[in-house]
């Protein structure tokens, strides 16, 4: 069985992060990733440079990453957003919004019922011009201000997104809190548009969740090179699930990713210097199966 | 389903860290950890003091640790290793050999089948005594120098240890290299002994083990407070599964530890600032699942 990965270091993970990469830099990062073979990388967010100074210049990124292989999308939080990656060769947006009030009132500043119809208008603007939408439900597993979240209110809003065309719905594992029985039943709901996941390894679960995941049937999952990202509701904790240590469980149980392992630890490597510290991923600081 | 927790922090998590910690510091923490709900706790390691400075006065943090409500075991090594243990009060045994024979010569300097015979004569001096024993076998899932590992040869080594008497044989992820399938398979061996596992996070993938080996009946797990511990075989890379990782997966999935996960942070924390730096452990650092 073939698993999709999409990376998302050079997006959901630098911008979490408290360096700022110059744009030069995160092409870079872009492109060695299209190079290890995986084929969506999440490369670039389109919102103002002065609120996300880790995101700025998301022009300059995607035109120096130039022709990849990979599919490569960027996330827009508005419909200027969405206007300014129209201006881009991106062919996929993505677009966000949480299951909880409480985190999307602070995210976000609106309502869910609000975001919800912002979301609807992007991926009409996206179709209108050809344009794949993904559409990612965040704190679908748990919420840092309102505790636990009912997964039949995930899947009603999971539901709704497809129903506004989402080419697919990831639920988000925002802050790390996800166990595999949760991951089971929203991996089980029939909502009309495939399905991803996106984990973070906060309490180090984020792998035993992934491959939950996939045992339940999910072929999409989102990961972070070297485990890239933070979490800005546990400054001491790790952020998402390194793409290494989940194409190293995958592979060994049989799956096929299409990454090259050796490759993409080579990217986390390159990444540790470049950022000038270690970063939270397992698989490339130990290295993938021992070889003879 | 009640799950059964060996914590093995104070042995193989401090004998394969850098620092030493006096016997009093072992002693203590050795108490912190029966206080929240674990009930077996390897001890002590019952080696030569110039070998392992780091298990050295075994006897004296038996005698320091007290009356518990945990069982508390030690490790052995050979028949003088035994005697040691003998004139403690520890009335559970840890014995171990490799699956693997150029790890097993590396690491004890004589044969696998060497290994199997002394072991066997170790169980049969603690039954003589009234003493449990649990027989570990590493290198189950993978060896630094032999790779892959045939999963018949370790469980006819598994039914070798049951037939001299092991009370318990525990399967252990040695270098961190195990996944859900290898897992399942031995979790399935009909050995004639309860089994337990023993996972370490080196590729972030200990907590989907000790998962896959729960959801495939297993109910002893191996764990280690903070993640303590390394792996010599990739210096840059954590050791041990974390035990307040594995248990927050499995509380959350509705089983039950017995373990009181707040206090158990607390200790993880009380260990951060004993060592004076951080732990490998998520959990600890990143707080359970949110409370409003």
């Amino acid at each position: 069985m073939k698993i999709e990965l999409c990376e998302v270091g050079p997006r959901d993970g630098l911008q979490n992060e408290a360096e700022t990469l110059p744009s030069a830099a995160r092409a870079e990062l872009v492109r060695r990733l299209d190079a290890t073979g995986l084929r969506r990388i999440e490369a670039a967010s389109f919102v103002r440079d002065d609120r996300v100074p880790q995101m700025a210049g998301a022009e300059a990124v995607v035109a120096a990453a130039g022709d990849t292989a990979a599919t490569l999308s960027g996330l827009v939080l508005n419909e200027q957003g969405y206007e300014r990656l129209a201006a881009t060769t991106l062919k996929e947006v993505h677009v966000t919004f949480a299951a909880t009030e409480s985190f999307n009132r602070r995210n976000a500043n609106r309502s869910v019922e609000e975001s919800v119809e912002a979301v609807g208008a992007i991926v009409a603007l996206a179709h209108a011009d050809g344009r794949r939408a993904t559409v990612t439900i965040s704190t679908a597993f748990g919420c840092p201000f309102e505790g636990e979240v009912d997964p039949g209110k995930v899947v009603e809003l999971a539901l709704r997104a497809a129903a506004l065309g989402a080419d697919e719905v990831v639920f988000a594992d925002t802050i790390g809190v996800a166990a595999p029985a949760q991951v089971q039943r929203l991996a089980a709901a029939s909502i009309g548009s495939p399905i991803g996941m996106h984990f973070h390894d906060t309490r180090h679960t984020g792998v035993a969740n992934a491959y939950a995941a996939v045992a339940a049937g999910v072929t999409s999952l989102d990961t972070s090179v070297g485990g890239l990202g933070g979490c800005p509701f546990a400054p001491r904790a790790t952020g998402n699930v390194a793409t290494e240590d989940v194409v190293y469980l995958l592979e060994r149980e049989g799956l096929t990713t299409g990454v090259d392992l050796d490759a993409l630890i080579g990217v986390a490597a390159w990444l540790e210097q470049t950022l000038g510290r270690p970063l939270p991923g397992g698989v490339y600081r130990a290295g993938g199966f021992p070889k003879l």
